[in-house]
């Protein structure tokens, strides 16, 4: 919720909780086709990283044989699939990314309804790249509140496609900063390491950003118990429950709040405004477990994913006035429920593993023998029988970056009977899961880019105008930083992005078509700016000309800064 | 249709012809919402044999790079998707599977709606099985018209499931014995081996079983050529295009009818019947192609699915009184698009290779030296560039039972960076889509068996009577054959199964609770049928006794037969 409508808001609580209360009791057995115009005030989307259709089936079938439960929470709200390819940025692009997506690409497709490259957090497939704006952005804009919640760093691709905007995902430091200002009222998960300094453990060469959510107004918790003790007045919370990312299921303490009690507090404290709300929660180490080959723990963290959804859907069928949306972003791992020819799964032996496979990478690095691995094997799971072959399989490593911990994996994964092709995700499609007004919209056989647009139908927001305006503001060019640590950037794509035009022959670059005009001497390494000589820095690489920004000012006329925490050109 | 409709059906064709023709034009655009009394006349099943997630992703894939197409056939009529495990038996059963299925198990649940054991075709899961209707055989007793299409042979489980019991989908003679007195309408598939003699290069020791067809009013053919010429008079049609499976796609013949060809032609024979028809029709090898990892095949065999389904769906739409629905038995192969960490998949070289790995299986066997390797994988691809390293792969066979066939599947799919996990089925969910009135019933999260129960709810037919009817005729226990070629049944089970009891203790086995009682000194080898001497074989086998058929009939008072050649006792 932005500070313009937060008085009002803030003056509404008391009323909304009266009639969101009233309301509940009103609608509580409403069915689907009684709350809708097409439209709901809340929308819960929520996204099983990673969980392609093999995860959901085998969370399932852990259920069935294990917990004698006949199906997922999800299962009766399945409406359909999602296709999840990415850019390739094939017809004129220069950043060419392959068919199978990151969380980055997916996540930009099913926040803002754009397809780009992999890595890319909510920026177009472009050299100079620009903004899309996010469903969650276009309600903040218009009154509602917004909250991220996810077991991942809040900072990772999903939550962030919705809250930041950058070229590259890896640059965790410019999304937590941008989250300052992005008015996100409760922003749940992990990284802590991205919003405090290096002389504190974190990750930061700038400033700690902690101060300044609280300044903001920002509650900041780190325990799940001091996360419980919030009231649903407090509005506006940043929960950071690890330096990195939340510790796997089997790996939790008591202090570890599951995805479900994130939920469920979020819920309670975003639907005080009377204006509705908008949140992304999302189960981020299914994927994690995935690219390890960790069955075991990408089977407990679905079940975490599915658990946080029953929050979901009983606090939208309580509500009836909330949309919920499920998906993935893709697959992870290429898991195959069997292998080898045999027609069984071991579903007896899935919950014989202790802890995660990542908990054990310490141990295992230091192994030193067959002996030392064999117990370290037999302490963390059923296997008292493990081979010398298996054994200096584990010890030589599966070959990836994975190395111990992947050996580790393939040796359980055979045994369990599943299968995996790589650690990296795959282009399978996705399944849809939705309750309320937006179940018919993202019904059926879809692409990932109509989460999206169906989210910004049943909250009644503009996506367009919201991407306008965020267009206006900013634009996200490639750069390089030379010796002198001034930013250059690449001068032929930045100009066509403001507008003008790029010409270069006889070893002179000509930009023209706005107020100025610049002029290099591409051998001499001189400039002129409209017809003045200059001093800019000019730089040639790879036969690219680069200028700094300070050129582009002087001839658009217009007052373009740099802004280096979040690495991006300020129009305004 | 049997055949005391026959006669009333024949009268009415011309008719049917006429008023199906006004129907048409009066429906042509009909939706979904008004063709519907929750009954359909008109039942099209497609079966995509072994078609998962990944199958359909990746086909979709192909037909947007390589052919600029967006979206398959299949895609608009996306509805849900469908688990798909096969009955262990865990409960008391003594036949055990695993959790993984097999076609005949899943077969049996969405042609009869009851879970069973892998390789059980349409009987149940008990030492003594009892058969299951199908939707086709239910069809029939309601006077409906019905077929089976199949790129597979006719006999192969998928549609065996449909129109015949046996206890092991191995027995493909006593499968293709049944379809005489089926009813079946149209058959088309491959799989003439099955009904000719070993003279004859087929498999059967007993008759030729053309000539018993074409008695019953069957034109036989086997040519596309042959099959297209036939008009919709031709009521009853057997076309097998292939002593086995039909050819896969790149190896198909002009004389070769495509899944789309065969469809076509079943389906306007078919429709004359004025009191409606159900079929089914299965893309068979898209399974075939995925056992042997031969990826650019099995996504040709699920385009030429693709097709068919085109086929099914402007008849249904054009007709307005037909449901269409289609799914997968299970996947096949534990197929994933993306392998070894990279994002990406080489869909430019998907049509690349020219004819199935399975046309190169002699060749491969033929191969003596690395250098007869490169050549056969360049005759037949885009690798002019096989490494020693490959080849020898190749020479040395994959370790299954595809051997050198399996090796070259391994190379081609590293290089399409698509990746298996053995050469089995695995236990993934599977899509389903659907038409009419029946598209309701089978959307969102389904177990597979829903699939028969819904069919027989839109055509009004009944599964549950037509079962009965079934179980008062037949029963399939195990047997053996003596040296004397006796047939002997183990007497515990069959006793159970005919309403006796069977009881053990000091060395002698009583059955009783029917009309008479058998006594057997299981030491002496003697036994006493109602207190008579009798010189029955007694055989005692792992301290289980069997019986032959005669000591039943006498003690029950029914005149039990063994019709050897559909392997089940006759009660009747």
């Amino acid at each position: 919720m932005n500070k313009l409508l937060k008085g009002l808001a803030i003056g509404g609580i008391v009323l909304a909780v009266v009639s969101a209360g009233t309301l509940a009791v009103a609608k509580e057995n409403a069915s689907r086709a009684e709350s809708s115009n097409g439209q709901s005030k809340n929308l819960i989307v929520l996204i099983g990283d990673g969980m392609g259709p093999a995860q959901v089936s085998a969370a399932r079938y852990f259920q069935q044989h294990k917990n004698n439960i006949n199906s997922l929470n999800l299962d009766p709200y399945y409406v359909g699939q999602a296709t999840t390819y990415a850019d390739r940025g094939e017809d004129g692009g220069h950043i060419v990314s392959g068919i199978v997506t990151d969380s980055a690409s997916a996540g930009t497709a099913f926040a803002t309804g754009n397809k780009t490259y992999n890595a890319a957090i909510s920026v177009s497939n472009e050299d100079v790249s620009r903004p899309f704006a996010s469903v969650l952005e276009a309600a903040e804009l218009s009154g509602k509140s917004t909250g991220l919640v996810t077991t991942a760093r809040i900072t990772h691709a999903t939550p962030a496609v919705y809250a930041s905007h950058v070229r590259s995902r890896d640059n965790e430091n410019a999304i937590a900063f941008q989250y300052l200002d992005s008015g996100i009222d409760v922003l749940l998960g992990g990284g802590e390491s991205f919003f405090v300094t290096k002389e504190e453990k974190g990750k930061r060469n700038d400033k700690n950003l902690l101060p300044e959510f609280e300044a903001k107004g920002y509650k900041v918790v780190k325990t799940g118990q001091s996360l419980k003790s919030l009231s649903a007045k407090d509005a506006k919370v940043l929960g950071l429950f690890g330096g990195s990312h939340i510790a796997y299921v089997p790996d939790r303490s008591d202090e570890t709040p599951s995805l479900a009690e994130m939920t469920s507090k979020a819920l309670e404290i975003l639907s005080t405004n009377e204006n509705g709300f908008a949140i992304m929660i999302e189960g981020g180490r299914i994927d994690h477990a995935g690219h390890a080959n960790d069955f075991p723990t990408m089977v407990q963290e679905a079940l975490d994913f599915d658990e946080a959804f029953k929050v979901a859907i009983d606090f939208a069928k309580k509500d009836g006035n909330t949309s919920v949306v499920v998906t993935a972003d893709h697959e992870t791992g290429g898991l195959s429920l069997s292998r080898d020819n045999i027609y069984e799964l071991n579903v007896d032996l899935w919950n014989k593993q202790k802890n995660s496979s990542e908990s054990l990478v310490s141990a295992l690095n230091e192994a030193k023998t067959i002996a030392d691995v064999k117990k370290i094997v037999s302490d963390n799971t059923w296997i008292t029988d493990l081979t010398n072959e298996e054994a200096q399989y584990i010890l030589d490593g599966d070959g990836s970056s994975y190395k111990r911990e992947g050996g580790y994996n393939a040796v359980i994964s055979k045994r369990l009977l599943v299968g995996w092709s790589g650690h990296g995700h795959s282009a399978v499609d996705v399944g849809v899961w939705a309750y309320g007004p937006i179940a018919d919209k993202v019904k059926g056989q879809i692409d990932n880019t109509r989460i999206a647009t169906a989210s910004a139908e049943v909250l009644g927001v503009d996506l367009k105008k919201a991407t306008a305006d965020l267009q206006s503001k900013y634009l996200y060019p490639k750069f390089k930083i030379n010796r002198n640590k001034e930013v250059l950037f690449p001068a032929k794509p930045l100009a066509e992005a403001l507008g003008g035009k790029y010409q270069a022959a006889n070893g002179t670059a000509t930009i023209s078509g706005m107020s100025g005009t610049i002029t290099v001497d591409l051998n001499a390494k001189k400039a002129k700016l409209s017809g003045n000589s200059s001093s800019i820095t000019i730089d040639v690489d790879n036969d690219v000309l680069y200028l700094p920004l300070t050129a582009f000012s002087q001839i658009t006329g217009q007052t373009l800064k740099w802004d280096a925490l979040s690495e991006r050109i300020m129009l305004k």
